[in-house]
This record gives structure tokens, C-alpha cells and sequence, in this order.
């Protein structure tokens, strides 16, 4: 694999990452992955919006217009020759000075980007049969809406839900549900879709925002509003969104069946829609 | 300055962090800074415990003794030569897995240890003129009892207080103080000592605990006990607690004054007593 190191592709045993890095001793630095279908990055625009939203936030200078860093994802996949698979960037807030919480103005700072590309395989076995859940508690930042490398809690959810043998774990903060350790979640009851809006408590998906345009579009009642872990469990169907997956049924959670305990009407209406949108960009999947 | 990488002491050139390493992708690591007076690491034993807690808390596996990990402190502060100044040793849950929130099981974690150590000069300076502060909101975790690598939302705390040439952020959730961006708070009124009790919305200080014992040696009256921004803007007098700058006073806050504007007397007694703590085990300062 040909990583990217500081506008550079090499190998991984040509890196040099400063203990000092910012990333490495506090987390600051920021990150998006984006899905490669049939070797066309899908949603980079959005995913580029995101990550100039998520440095915004935090005061970040990226030194990058929007072409270069699209252009950073685009190499990555080009090098890495990835037809099916995914692309990873992160950026840092510099390195090279001595640790200090205290960070250089907007002007001096100096971004370390880096990233790779990973091959696989889109599987649509999960999309039909679904996946169990866990709920536990969000203990996240009320920073969720940048997209930051830190990940501590989101990494603690899902070696919970691995210590359980299931693959999600959906996070409840005080009663309300926000999001999955790392998608975010919709639940459909008697044909109204509710989802977390947008702030501090989520990350603002892009697969959530694609399917809200798919919703609307559709005439489908959709409703960005708070919903507790009660109403989940006795949704008539819930699923997990996220750029890698798209779009997973929960059939189970805490070992009581939602639903069915089978993919939902709705959900299976979102995935159909959803594949047409990648399949509009990326050709037939 | 020989950094700590992996076991061995070597210069910066010759460390080789993986860019897999979960800390530099997850933040999912721990840290300890211990503070050296006269060659000898103060309070190396409560930080090590400190460190211990945290690695059990997020169920890391740091496949070392505490004498093993006192040792590298030591060291550290050894090959350094540090006479005064102070240590600083991460530990993160290992490196040379593709990225994945998921990690290995307890049995099979290999940690990575790093750190280095600077000389600093201690400085009575701010201890007995005092300090300024900003509140901002405290965005944190609710995991602050573990000392983490997540440190964005301290940093941009710091670099807030910066923008308006202070040195100090007080951290304030739902109306209630928290903590200062890297140290605990305590504030007097009319005699009494209150600080924020222990628990996930704060880092149990070092420096805090030990305060605490002087006070109660002391028969100072002092509660662990919640506290409003309000309280703390009308309190008689404001402290921050750390490792690295000991008792300082907070003098003004938001512009506003603390107190008379000057050190009080209890700040003034319990630094008093710090200071002999200190050179009962490092010698005279």
C-alpha cells in the first residue's frame, strides 16, 4: 500500500511521524473517509465540505483549497489502484514544536496530511439480513459534529458491542438516542422517519443527509428529531447509516427483535434508492 | 533530548511511529507528566497509580509492573539529565493493525510507550502574583477521570484564553465548574474550601488529592462539592492545581476580580504547605 505523507505517496516504512505531532499527544487533527465504487470516489464534494467545516470548528488552517484536497483523495485512490474500497485522509494541526495544549495562530499553523487506500468488497448480506446491536452510554464530547481523531469513546462502544458478538453499538446520552459508535441511526414507526438533528451531539452524516434528500424526495414523512432508546425498541424499523456499510436494518438490540426482526419496507425503499444515487455517479454497482 | 520510544531511549530522528498507531489515528491512549525537583520525580507513585487506573478503565493492557513503569520515568529523567523540569510518558493501545475502531482483546495488546523529558525553571512568580482566566463551556468527554489522549477540547480551551492574552480557561458545563483546561479548581468563601468532587467530569488531580490531605491536616473546613460559575465569581478566592505550575491564584476571571485581587491567605497556606511537601521528598526548593 502507498500511503500519503505530507503531499507525498510512499511506503509505510518511509513515514516520520514527530512524537510532537499534534495528532499523536492530543488528538487534534480531523479526518474523512470516502467510499470508492467502481474506482469513483462517491459524495467527495460532501465529504470535502465536511472536512473544511470540521477544520473551521476547531480554528484549523488546512493550507489546501478544495481541488488540492480532492485531488489528495483522488491520488490515494489512483496509487493504491483501488476500484472497490475506501479512502482515508486525515489532517493534523502541525508538529515539530515542543507538546504545549496552546496551539499557533490561524496564520502560522502548518497541517500534516496523511492517508491510505483500502480495497473491499461491497457486500449487500448485511443490507438484507441486518445486524444486532447493543446500546450503551454516549459518553462522547459535545464536539461530535467535528469529525476529530478523538475517538476513545466511539473505540470503548465498539470493543463492547465485539465483547457481545454484535457489530453495533448505538449510543444513548440521558435517555435520548444519538448515534451509532460510528453511523448514524434512523427508526421508522407507523411510516414516520425520525432521525437526531444535527449539533454537538452527532456527526452531521453524509449517508443521513443523502437519505434525507431521498425522503423528501419521495414524499416519505421524515422528521430530524430527538427520539429515546423506548422508542427505538419499539420502532417498526431501525437502521444504521454510515459511508462504509450505507444503509444497515437493526433486527436486534439488547436481544429483543425490532420489528420484524427482518429488514423493513422503509429501509429496503432507502437502500434501493440509495444504491440508484451511487450507481448514478459510479456506475452500475 | 533522548525520547522514549518503544523500551529504548533514542533521538527523535530515529522513532518510527506507525501511522496505524491507534494513538495517532483514535487518540486511544493514556498519559502521566510528573514534575522533578532536584533529580527526584515527585509524587512518581500516584501518578503511576494514576496511569494504572486509567489503562484499567478503557481496559488497555500495558504489560508492565509499576516498578517497570517508574523506570522509565526515571530514566527519562536520567538520561536527560533533569534536575528540574519534567517527565512525560504516553502509552497507546498498539500500531501495525489497518484502522479499526474494534481492538484486540486484553491478552493480546501490545502497548506503545514513548515520552521525553525538558528542563523547566520552577517559578514563584505566578504562584504569588496569581493568574488570569476566561470560562468557556466545557465540551469534554464524560470519561475526564481517564487521562487520555482526547485533548482537543482542552486545547481549544487553551487557545481561547490565549486569543484574549490570559493564561487560564475555566471550564463551566450546565452552570457548574468543572475544571481549568489542565488543573483542578478550588475556591474559598468565608473560610470554606470547595472543589469539584471525582468522577467522569473531571481528571482526580494529583496535586488536587495532595491539597486535599494538607487540608484536612490543616483542619481547613474543605468539601468536594459542586460549585456555579456564580459561586466562583463571588468567591473570596480562586485557585487552579496542577503537576506542573503547583497552586496558583486566580486573580481575575471574565475581567472580573477575585476576591481582593490578590493571593489569599488560604492559597498563600496551602502553597506553603505544598512547597514542604515537596522538599520533604526533593529537597529544598
Amino acid at each position: 500500500m502507498k500511503y500519503l505523507w505530507k503531499g507525498s505517496y510512499m511506503d509505510q516504512e518511509d513515514i516520520r511521524i514527530d512524537l510532537h505531532d499534534r495528532g499523536y499527544q492530543f488528538g487534534d487533527g480531523i479526518y474523512e473517509v470516502t467510499h470508492v465504487y467502481n474506482g469513483t470516489l462517491f459524495a467527495l464534494d460532501e465529504h470535502i465540505d465536511r472536512l473544511i467545516n470540521s477544520a473551521a470548528f476547531i480554528e484549523m488552517n488546512l493550507r489546501h483549497t478544495r481541488e488540492e484536497i480532492a485531488e489528495l483523495f483522488r491520488e490515494l485512490a489512483a496509487v493504491n489502484q483501488i476500484d472497490n474500497g475506501y479512502v482515508y485522509v486525515q489532517v493534523t494541526r502541525g508538529d515539530g514544536l515542543l507538546r504545549n495544549h496552546g496551539f499557533l495562530s490561524y496564520e502560522e499553523q502548518q497541517p500534516v496530511f496523511s492517508g491510505f487506500a483500502q480495497s473491499s468488497v461491497r457486500s449487500e448480506e448485511k443490507m438484507i439480513h441486518g445486524a444486532d446491536a447493543i446500546t450503551v452510554e454516549d459518553r462522547r464530547s459535545l464536539m461530535c459534529n467535528v469529525k476529530s481523531l478523538n475517538l476513545l469513546p466511539n473505540c470503548l462502544a465498539k470493543h463492547a458491542a465485539q465483547k457481545k458478538g454484535v457489530s453495533k453499538a448505538l449510543m444513548v446520552r440521558d435517555g435520548i438516542v444519538t448515534e451509532e459508535k460510528s453511523g448514524n441511526i434512523f427508526i421508522v414507526k407507523d411510516g414516520v422517519v425520525l432521525t437526531h438533528p444535527d449539533g454537538g451531539k452527532i456527526l452531521p452524516g453524509i449517508t443521513k443527509k443523502l437519505i434525507l434528500n431521498i425522503l423528501h424526495t419521495r414524499h416519505i414523512p421524515v422528521w430530524e428529531k430527538e427520539f429515546s432508546e423506548e422508542e427505538m425498541l419499539h420502532a417498526d424499523e431501525v437502521m444504521v447509516t454510515d459511508t462504509n456499510s450505507e444503509i444497515v436494518p437493526i433486527i436486534k438490540i439488547n436481544d429483543q427483535i425490532i420489528g420484524s426482526g427482518k429488514r423493513g419496507e422503509i429501509t429496503q425503499d432507502i437502500q434501493i434508492a440509495y444504491k440508484a444515487l451511487i450507481e448514478e455517479t459510479c456506475g452500475k454497482l
